[in-house]
């Protein structure tokens, strides 16, 4: 059985047709021994490569976007420990999410912050051999039943122009206060949390070597490559979603399965998906590239942020939502009612647009980067 | 004070600071003289024409989208009582809703027919001098708190290529049974119920005189270009809370709202907005014209859908879903919980498009009626 | 027979059928009694309003767009001359393009200006009873063959923020020099020409009565409606010609024109063709209605561009672009041909977003006028 | 130097400064080695893979896409002399290209015929040890200048229900006429031509071992992936040339290029660029990988069509349209004039849509292969 097939045996059993409560899922993702499936596998992981987390996604994603996007987040703090922790926190922290296959959850944003994050205001003083870190964190995902918080905030240690650092929280270090989950539009599988830090003192070990904000573009490369591979998911299933119901659908003299502007609608909609998963996939493979590298550390440092993430990221929000609107007209005034799971995917499609920053927020960074610059054209 | 600020008033008062019930916001509509606005002086409305309508529709949807959807969905029967019922029929009905502000609610769709309107099954048989109704009726909205039923049926006395008619049930009909309403993805505030009709007797004279089908687009005329009023007033909502939150949002070294981009996305907006309402206020002339013509009853027998109509609300559902996406877009994440409404609107949104004939029914009918044939090409 | 029908029948006649050369059009055109259609009757002209205007250029520009923009850039320079020169230029200038039909151009933009017209740098110099002009200007239709020139030029008399004047510069005087016209994309019936002013001296009362730049806006109003009255006249005929190709075109057991999917996208031109017409109505309206006033001349000054006129021109180069679109999809390779004029149609189209202020630019006039300012929403 | 930096030079040298007649370039580009660029090593090719072809062609057509579809095309007849013909018309044909450098023009398309192949009229029939090839074909690109041209005709060898094969014929053969190239909206580098077939004798073993129709779906593979490409190349042009321009365009204190309006187009434009290039890739690699296989002819010929091939064509002339849309508007009014090239740029990016299979017949066979049927989706 290959990797995709097991995933979908998964999300059959567990997904679409178990108890829909995240702890229980969880365990069982981790029963099945993939949780935190890029692990390497002498943290008891599976060691995947990010192109294969891309399949993983787009399964899981099937099923349950809320779910996927839960399983995903991790890959953020757990790359970044890995390539920028010093060996008693890799060993400490992926050794424990090995065997136990808890979250690893990301804490950055802050209110009024925005994308202008140098100008988060969470602070990490230096006291003896601890930090004490202070501050307010908004929509951290997982944050309650995460076991370790990456959190990233001010630091005096920092340079004059790269203030912040990324620092690893456990969760039940004291002061760490989460907060009831929002409601929010979709996705509701996943919630999201506030979490107030008040003096949290952590080992200074858990400060990640290098610019807080540099390190996090380099995880947010993995988690945005995931998050458009949701789409694709999702996508797959609006597509078979609509076409069982056209297949079972009376129109004239056959069935709205046979007709023309049906045809040509589904047929846009897997040139949707094929696209957004050559996408992801390319950016996969850039990543897996640098990773694959001895120096990946230095390397992924010096780049930032790729632009085939950051592209996959953008597409997939922008396609995944064109298969959404689609999708919602196939049904019509019944997909307005919840006998069918349409609504639910149109709201969870929105997500991939608005989570780890929005499309203007993105091309902006595209710009700078990669398209004013002649030497970094392609 | 004009019209619109009257709307506005109310709708500041009961809407958007009042409570959220349907039956305290419908009597104090009522109150205000407000309830069935298109009734005729003579049986106690306003006696406002289409024209005023969307007014007042953009200015209740601005506030509450399912307030202004479950004030506006009487239209159709009232409209057709009017021009199709006989003297004791409108005296009763008209009057009895011009005196109680109550609502008439429409029962049309049945399982599996989708736009197939010809396939409908439940019947409408002579008994004496009354008419037996018995079927079953998906998605009638205010069925429940209505007075009276606007019910689509076949009957023998139709044509053989028009067995349908339109007759009007009360709602506390002896064997009327209403469900409880479906659970929607948006427009809460506004009850989507099943209807079912069991050997319900009424007076033979609330069959409306003419072909039901027929009747029935002309009906959908005024409801039609309402609902598209409704998508004016939800896109005015999200431009106001869009400006409203980039006022306060800093933004490198300034605030969100002088900022370029956020600019010419708002300018993208308000040209929405124009173009919707321009067509709103076309769509409804004409049908004021041909309501205003002594012989109105049988011009629009003959006319059925009216083109403007159709455009209108093929056009604002998809004018008001691009606002949508671009509302939602301004508020990135925060967006997607509950801390700012825009979630809502967007799901109030995509009602538009999905209510009352879908896109591609409606262009059908535009294609074949006034499109093909040459002689009514404009 | 009325005034589409008239019009209609010399676009037969002149235009579909007659010889291409601009000279022998405008002729025919004069003759009929339609050049300079909205001059005042006591002028010679035919006092139509803007309203019928739209109709006017509507039929134009489905049988020749470049015709149609030539006919009606001279509104721009006439409308000006009727509110804000005194009674001598009226008469002269009025008078003499009613007995002559001649065009009236418009010389305003420079090279390296671009929409910020404060830069323009031509001068108009005070020199005893007359003001000398000096300076070069891009893009001027119809410059070579017209009688008169509206310039816009820095004056010293000018305010400090507001050192504009238009001046009307008549086409025969000394010291302007009118170059080759440019090859355009599309377009092609209308001559596009560089001119330069060498110290041209016209008496001081050819300069009108206001700030230059402010005036321009007014001009435009008008200017920009009829502009976009030709995507509406276009898109009929894209529609017509597809409809004609589909009619005869074997697809399957049938022919295309009774195609599903063929249907669905020429609906969704009767869409597009209808809301375009509805803006352009709207804004004619709301200009004819100001233009009515007797203190019109103040009114429009105080208000300068109207958001109508705005919004019909920025979505008349949108919905048109989309027609452009779907009529070359439904030739495929043969539209990529002579064979058929669905190539020049699209590239006729293009130009009703570029010309008169790109998309952009009439956004942030938008933004800044009617959205950010509260009072000014509606 | 690699092999796009190979090409780039070559396309500075020959294409962007050089002459531009056709046959001067092609006979630099046959110098440089680069002629049939597919053609395998023992036949005098580069023995490149479709996956470098796609570099290629991007070069080209950033320089020229007239001359890169030009270039290509005859990617379809070499392929499928290749993979279906006999030992002798190997060596003869692919060796003379090899050596000489010239066209395999393609001549299957048949006035009224469209999309539906099956109903091609031009018959192949068995005379001796010949074929006699006669009909009419419309849209055959390089056809005067070819070597060879590929015919699809009926066959009486053909099956009842594939009744057509495909035949290699000498460009030189009695009886071929060429007639002069069409005017086209765009490519102008690249002349498309009508030919007739007047009793064409040619070896027997010039008719390909195969059903014609597969064949040629399986010859298309290769050019619409390539055709793809293209867009890529144009896209690209037009991101440089609106970036230079909005380097040296003043916009109020600063210039074009640092406009956040500007620059969030231009990375949309480079979004496009990217997932173009991506599914572009995907597709070459698929075919590359079937090419490889030593049983590619059978494995082929059974898939026909590949998805991703279709894809990248469809989506390759969306995303290019795109992409035309926002040059254009970058440049405005200029733009619509000959200073500048983008005008040609647009109409050169609306080929890709409409050549070797519009949107429409294209999402028609997507939907039919890859998505009705449950098994083939992916």
């Amino acid at each position: 059985m290959d990797l995709r097939q097991e995933v979908r045996a998964f999300a059959r059993t567990h997904l679409l047709d178990g108890p829909a409560d995240l702890a229980t899922r969880t365990a069982a993702w981790h029963a099945a021994g993939l949780a935190n499936w890029w692990l390497p596998v002498e943290h008891g992981g599976r060691g995947l490569s990010l192109r294969d987390g891309v399949d993983v996604v787009d399964e899981l994603a099937y099923a349950d976007a809320g779910f996927a996007f839960s399983s995903l987040v991790g890959v953020i703090g757990s790359t970044l420990v890995s390539l920028y922790g010093d060996d008693r926190l890799r060993a400490d922290v992926l050794g424990d999410l090995g065997r136990e296959g808890g979250f690893f959850a990301t804490a950055v944003t802050e209110r009024d912050v925005g994308s202008e994050l140098d100008r988060l205001r969470t602070t990490a003083v230096p006291k003896g051999d601890t930090v004490v870190v202070t501050g307010e964190k908004l929509f951290s995902t997982n944050a309650d039943s995460a076991r370790y918080l990456l959190v990233v905030a001010r630091h005096e240690a920092g340079a004059d122009d790269h203030p912040h650092v990324a620092v690893v929280v456990p969760r039940d270090a004291d002061g760490v206060v989460v907060s009831e989950p929002w409601r929010t539009t979709g996705l509701t599988g996943s919630p999201v949390h506030r979490v107030t830090l008040a003096d949290c003192a952590v080992p200074a070990g858990n400060v990640l070597d290098g610019h807080g904000l540099r390190l996090l573009e380099v995880g947010l490369n993995a988690s945005r490559v995931l998050i458009a591979a949701t789409a694709v998911g999702m996508a797959r299933r609006v597509r078979d979603l609509c076409l069982d119901f056209a297949a079972g659908r009376r129109l004239r003299d056959g069935v709205l399965g046979k007709h023309p502007l049906f045809a040509d609608k589904m047929a846009q909609v897997e040139i949707e998906i094929e696209t957004m998963r050559s996408q992801c996939r390319t950016a996969a493979d850039d990543f897996d590239a640098v990773r694959a590298d001895p120096d990946a550390a230095r390397r992924f440092a010096r780049r930032g942020a790729l632009k085939s993430a950051l592209v996959a990221k953008v597409f997939c929000g922008q396609a995944g939502w064109r298969v959404a609107g689609t999708g919602s007209e196939v049904f019509g005034g019944l997909g307005y009612t919840d006998e069918v799971p349409i609504g639910a995917l149109v709201r969870d499609l929105r997500h991939v647009s608005l989570v780890e920053g929005g499309e203007d927020v993105l091309r902006d960074v595209v710009y700078r980067r990669f398209t004013a610059p002649r030497v970094r054209r392609a």
